[in-house]
């Protein structure tokens, strides 16, 4: 016989949904969150039903958005004829937390991937070119992951761009041995990146 | 400038007051839930809700549930003269899933631990004097942790229930070797008292 009630056998349920929690860790959680002494419960609940009912994509770049354009788009202070074109919305994060990138995004919400069925079409590659359509824009900055999707969907964005003759700059960020780490640990693939990227010491 | 709108930074802050979860991980779930195709935000909001207005604590035995008495409680197949005596809820889910117990329990909600300013008073003790002096029990079982607290908590309720008088016999759960430990391996606290508490071959 359970000797969990059924409300809290269903949250426990629930947060098994939640990557890399097992049993275990959601009737840890679940009791942790009855467990506490002011209103846990009620204000997690409140905080999932705002970001179910406030959350959109902004119609710009689909980032996550609380408002039809991002606060990034709305921004008249960056630079909005340089495009970085990333992966997910979580990839917006970590560029802006390196404080090195004034213009705008434009989020992809997956990458090419023949193997996963996943086309051009699949993800928001065509609202990227109906973007460089409509609006001047002079580069044009593929941050996709370095792996085989990434790689192939920033191929496949440098030869819409170049087909369509449009007069943009298009970049792919560096790959290469990041700082910090040791070159005897690296492996090949990264190391044979650094060494054909290999920058001469004047352009510095 | 934060780059994800307030409702998801207000779930990230949420998210981050569960045991474990740090900032990476919070914005890593948040995401996940965010990019659910079904309606898990929602889903896990009712689950919350569901949690915070049905738990209660069981009247008798201070176990969670959903009614004034929880389910094993309002079980009659049990044998309601034995309580086996628990610090926290989650004891009494691992001691059930391990089929050997059939009598009722007693969730003290704590420890006694003079460090931490707990008293007696501070947890479900009076109440199982209460219970004890109310109801015909023959046999309490202590199964706090074999910690100081723990082992704190027994004497104290063994001297209780012995100062009153009461025709009930008070035991403790074994301490000792788990199974599939190695003796090797074991720390000297466990050995010592496990060398200490050891059967006669003739008890079995």
């Amino acid at each position: 016989m359970d000797p969990y009630p059924k409300p809290l056998r269903d949250l426990i349920f629930q947060l098994k949904r939640l990557p890399g929690v097992g049993e275990k860790t959601a009737t840890r959680l679940a009791l942790f969150i009855l467990a506490d002494r002011e209103d846990f419960a009620g204000e997690l609940a409140g905080a999932l039903t705002a970001v179910r009912d406030a959350i959109r994509l902004c119609s710009v770049c689909y980032n996550l958005a609380d408002m039809p354009k991002c606060s990034i788009c709305q921004d008249p202070s960056r630079d909005h004829s340089m495009i970085c074109v990333v992966e997910e919305p979580s990839d917006v994060l970590a560029l802006e937390s390196a404080h090195a990138y004034k213009g705008l995004y434009h989020v992809l919400h997956g990458l090419i991937s023949p193997m996963n069925g996943v086309g051009p079409q699949d993800i928001r590659l065509p609202e990227l070119m109906e973007r460089l359509s409509k609006t001047q824009v002079s580069e044009v900055i593929v941050a996709t992951n370095p792996s085989v999707e990434g790689e192939g969907t920033f191929h496949y964005i440098a030869k819409l761009i170049e087909e369509r003759n449009y007069p943009v700059r298009v970049s792919r960020i560096a790959s290469g041995i990041p700082m910090g780490a040791e070159v005897k640990y690296m492996d090949q693939v990264t190391l044979a990146s650094a060494l054909r990227y290999r920058r001469n010491v004047k352009d510095r």
